[in-house]
């Protein structure tokens, strides 16, 4: 049994989904493990991840449509210090998630056909944004 | 240390909550470890998993109705490719999670008296779901 | 490779975020393993957890009020048994998380700069929640 830790940065230019499925298999693949467990981890409170779905771009269109409407800018908020977009980026945040963790079988993650996982950019300017990769088995 | 891993298909007629906590316990019950992580996946993006009160069927009835409100079928989505039902599946499985991992202690996972995993079927008609399990431990 | 399990106690005085990092912190830091992943659980279904910003203060009061205006305790539930605190809670639930796993790399968990962990209590009466810790790493 063996584990392997690495952190990938991605460079965000505003709200919406950004996938990085791609980055996380060919890490996890070169770990020469058969099975085990990968955790993905956002180390941010304004950025979240989300596992959906990869084939039609209207989904991901809906989706930041969606978490606009139920976390609105002009929300009655308290916290501001940022702009109109901090505290609902807060929001969709704990509405989502920071942390998945995928089965790793036969030497590759357990996604089903359609699943990308998705970094979610809830700010409107540009972010660098850090995901710590953990993979344990063997 | 070791780990064990193993598929479950649930077969789903319609929107709500299926519980499968029995499955997930037998299956690592097992895997004859004492100690160990217990991670279960949903490898789809229009159904989803919760852990959930296992006493009062009214819960689930209402969780039901309460994700048919906050992400109705007739919204203002772009993609409905698979009908009314089919981006508000996207949405509810945004809201809630694709993957959950319990603990494993003494032989069997630390769940709360009153929780139960379920699956969440987000879609109107019949399914066939498929859940992975990865169990780790000693 | 091993493991630790740890059970956490929280006091809670009604609804609101409980920090409980530093316990998470102190207790990790404690088992002597350099790499590892901590799995934090929340053995209930009307409370969650949260991991969110520890800098300003109105973020927690801004996150507890939008909770309470997304699912209200007024709304049109049938599950009321505990009062008009109960179905919402169970809402909250399934909208957060009941379970966090960190990777825990050079020593301590690789959570970021501005990342708090936090029990999102949803009742209003005082409870003492139960925290299942586990850890696996060298």
């Amino acid at each position: 049994m063996k584990q392997a830790v690495h952190k990938l940065e991605i460079a965000t230019r505003g709200k919406g989904l950004y996938e990085f499925t791609p980055s996380v298999a060919e890490w996890a693949g070169r770990q020469e493990m058969r099975t085990g467990l990968v955790t993905v981890f956002c180390r941010h409170t304004s950025a979240s991840l989300l596992i959906q779905e990869n084939a039609d771009p209207t989904v991901r269109t809906d989706i930041r449509a969606y978490f606009d409407q139920i976390a609105p800018d002009d929300g009655p908020y308290e916290h501001n210090y940022e702009g109109a977009d901090d505290m609902p980026a807060h929001l969709k945040t704990a509405l989502t998630q920071v942390q998945l963790s995928i089965p790793f079988v036969n030497g590759r993650m357990a996604l089903g056909t359609w699943q990308g996982i998705y970094l979610f950019e809830h700010r409107v300017h540009p972010h660098r944004r850090e995901i710590v990769l953990h993979l344990i088995g063997e």
